[in-house]
């Protein structure tokens, strides 16, 4: 799995973003290609590119150890940017992120990565570690963007 | 227990729903009578006219299954569509959605009942599973929504 | 710890507060002094002056009991409050909550306390129970603030 | 607590180290101070020298986070060091390690730390989580080491 | 996954095995196959030709239950094996194992693939049950073995 | 059941105790009877003339409840005596001591009994918690020892 046009597209029938006047609101995004149904499970499944920049070390243990949470983490936002990007905008609108953890563990890994799609102003955020999301156990995060992107007056 | 007058009134001190420009946001909304203080725990505790519609088979099994979310599903949504009347719009103008699930199993039958409320486009969705809701345990599911109703100028 | 000036504060790489348009969306707030890093515990750490007005009995097992939500609850919503007014605004314009609890048998408490912030319309209002917050599992409660704040035309 | 004398000084009554031909053997290392039975619970246990070094970032959520296993792993692995010393060798000479986690999500964490003692040829390892250590489950790693220090001929 | 090469080289930055005067000290060995970073988890992750000799009967329920825990102990096993005699040794230079389970209920299919391994003087042993080794839950067994293997005068 | 020949025998396919050069290695040794399969379980499976040096205070609260972690204590450490007395040493040589619990609330009546068997210098020691030990869970301590005995020039 790479970063596909799928990407963001909503599994089910939901909206991927809807805009509410100058607001664009996104549905939460889950580790998920929409296409193929398949969960990202590690950096096999993201970009050659990437990983090294998401924190790919090369050793087994760890890379098996976080990984899933790592390349979980890059799949969800890069899917929030390029659904932030069909709607005119870029992830520097996104203002604010609601981030649902399956263990809380796992948010410093998450927070590395975050940083890689935010250099300047960040977001307001509220994280929680909730006990199961969609579709299944293996989604280690889920994460719902609101973006602010006013209307050509 | 009926399609009520009191559906959506608030359960202690917080509104049901407060306009912010030109949205609405409502409180998240459980399966309860807010005046008789009952939780919905099955078909008979709605219309005799929707329970086959949201999915009544008439079958012991299926049914003692089912029921509880389905009515619960219906319930809910039906008193989001009450509280935006209110307001002064309808579900359509209900532009997100953020439900929060007791067991994830159940997703399936509240998608089913929430298509009968969106016949066009459909709102942005979030779906987590928690641990708990308010007042009890056989709370299955609460629904958050927001809506967009532009002001007339 | 007493109501200090980082209360609100953000404690890694997000803001405390965005304004996007007319609205003020906040971070999630806990009960953790960003400065120090010391997560609220009980009435020792809140102000003595607030102790009994959030519901300090001086009975020991009351208050070993029923401290630790009371002194939260109470320190999260004057973050909230104290967020809001560096925004320029006061506690009757945050107009929703969205409010996460470890336990659920504390809302009582909390819905106690958060009625000394409310004294006219309530704001909208959602509550679920959560596996665990940020930074540890002694966090009880988190809250999720948005207000409505008019730029002047 | 700062790196004391005391680090690696038995506990109880057990030999920090003993030599038997060519070989030293270590106590399983825990990250207590013998002095003062202090645990090492965060960075603020650790000289403020290295806590950059093993990894503190300077972000609330993610310190309080992984702050106890990396200056536990930190306090384990030099108080091995300085017991090789007090025997006579470096780290360099310590061939074998046998780690045991309480919980495989910090190994990450810890082999990041790890490598700032070996820069040359590492030791051989074994790596297990077991669900208690001593003195309480606030100890999140104990390492036993084994070094090769050949007397001269 | 067949007897490769890789089996039994270190996955992380350690040492698969080390010479210290006449002792030949081996990490801890798991069920993982270094090159390809996959575990092994059945029959069909060790050579056709030992399958039947580990215990494979071909009856269904039975290879599907019994199947993890000796293929994973043929594989461990083998590892030693291919690790010593890299180091100049046989099998029956190894004269200690410390053997981890995930589960004791496994031991009785260790044991019995174990003396596959032994025909002469079997090594000194110590079994324990663990909570989890690295990298994952699927790992049922991991052996530390020591060898003796007196330099040449 | 009392000090029998049979104590430190082993009860599979391994050996009791190894030389390999200078030192000799031991199996993990459990609190059972090799030859009657039997699991000490209290005061009355070790010899009357130790019980009261290992603790037996003749209350029946405390006997019950210490009784047996004392009994298979002082069992394991008399097996690794006799063990080594086998290979010609004494309790002394034993340089090294990895201690394994199902319950480390047990470590003090341990650590008594141990000090009977070391009156001068102690052993390197390494303790950790497991989950259980061969052969079922009435197994509360399990000790893996090594001895130094040099062979005559």
């Amino acid at each position: 799995m790479s970063l596909e046009e799928g990407a963001g597209k909503p599994l089910a029938h939901y909206a991927a973003w809807r805009r509410a006047g100058d607001f664009i609101f996104l549905s939460g995004i889950i580790p998920v290609n929409p296409q193929s149904g398949t969960i990202v499970r590690g950096f096999k499944d993201i970009p050659v590119e990437v990983r090294q920049l998401v924190g790919e070390t090369g050793e087994f243990s760890t890379d098996a150890r976080q990984g899933p949470i790592l390349a979980q983490s890059w799949y969800v936002l890069e899917s929030i940017r390029h659904t932030v990007q069909q709607a005119g905008g870029q992830m520097s609108d996104v203002i604010k992120l609601v981030q649902y953890f399956r263990n809380l563990d796992h948010f410093p890994c998450y927070s590395r990565v975050r940083k890689l799609f935010y250099d300047g102003q960040p977001p307001v955020s509220t994280v929680v570690q909730v006990s199961e999301m969609l579709p299944s156990a293996e989604v280690l995060i889920e994460v719902e963007a609101t973006a602010w992107l006013p209307l050509p007056p």
